[in-house]
């Protein structure tokens, strides 16, 4: 397995740093690394530095630093406007998307929303979730998660998730560059009118099966990788 | 959204049915369908029949029978054998691969599978979730599940998903007929010693981030179906 990946806010110059607070407790005390074991410091936007623990306290590391990489911002960018589902549907899909690639995620509060967000705190669960998924799967870049958007302001030119269009997402042209945005429903599926509400929107089909919202973002995700040629 | 879809051993013969049972209990008394309502009725393996409903009883529905389809046997099979996982995460992987197309399942005893199943109960749990996934992505071919293998009886040529292998998944070549198997491990990947014992394993690379168990078939399934134009 590869090192384990912690967050940093910015990556440190120098030799040693002492990696402490959430992130230090986690990795001193949940994932009890020790002496000569190593890790990566990340700072979830695209550079990482390699590190080695020399010194273990109690809630933090003392930590020797190597190679400093980064990575560029990808191009073109994945973004998902994900419909907001009720109950912990909406984090397994953030979770996946963020496991499978996603390069930005945006909240959509679609007609058939059961769940109504009221405050930024489900938009934050959301945030602290890619977060976390990102590190779990090693990558550099933490996927941001937007203020909640309605259907109106969702760009033009989206490729919308729905299971009756005639054109497929394995055959769609892509752009090389810019934003490659993919609309996902909440559980209750794209209402028509929202349709006609989208900008230039451009209905595409994920296979003859009806998705859940959690298993279509990541299922559309994977497509895309593998047609851009990141997988 | 399509018509619902509700579980026969066997399609019936003639003109109208009685739907009671557990389906029916659900059709009648959680789905609450009502007189003129659309459904359709499957046996799991590939027969379908378009039903009105003209009756709603206590737990049961008269229905009228429309039209038979039968799609045939999938060929080439997607075979996904799923590392078993703990928690729910064994299921959250059964229902997205089930929804995305997996073919069949089987169950595999990895080194590194924390869980063991000492009674057929965490089997009959996946068959059911694969069976109510199949119902609710109105899939006409329910996947079966199979009796949990050891890492000797993995079929030979079998794709093994692994991070550090040099191929990838989206490059692969595939066979046009027969089964395609693809290997995920649990939730602490496959042991050196695991894919020494597997016949002629084909270690395949799926993106460049770590997958979480449960994300890797469905993301996989994905990749998969759209190269064999499924999708």
């Amino acid at each position: 397995m590869s090192a384990p990946q912690f967050l940093v806010p910015v990556l440190p110059d120098g030799d040693v740093f002492v990696l402490d607070g959430p992130e230090g407790h986690h990795a001193a005390t949940v994932q009890r690394l020790r002496v000569g074991e190593r890790l990566v410091l990340c700072d979830g936007s695209g550079g990482t530095a390699a590190a080695t623990v020399v010194g273990a306290g109690k809630g933090s590391l003392e930590l020797s630093l190597g190679e400093r990489s980064y990575e560029p911002a990808p191009d073109p960018r994945l973004v998902v406007v994900q419909g907001i589902a009720k109950g912990d549907r909406g984090e397994l899909a953030v979770q996946a998307m963020t496991e499978v690639g996603v390069d930005a995620i945006v909240p959509w509060a679609a007609v058939r929303s059961v769940a109504r967000w009221t405050s930024d705190k489900p938009r934050q669960r959301w945030a602290d979730t890619a977060r976390e998924a990102a590190k779990q799967a090693r990558r550099s870049w933490v996927p941001p998660v937007a203020a909640p958007v309605s259907t109106k302001d969702i760009p033009a030119g989206a490729l919308v998730l729905h299971e009756e269009a005639a054109l497929a997402l394995s055959a769609v042209p892509l752009p090389s560059t810019g934003d490659i945005v993919v609309v996902v429903g909440p559980e209750g599926g794209i209402a028509p009118e929202e349709l006609a509400l989208m900008a230039d929107a451009q209905p595409v089909r994920l296979g003859p099966s009806v998705l859940r919202t959690s298993t279509a973002g990541p299922a559309a995700l994977a497509v895309l990788s593998a047609r851009l040629g990141r997988w």
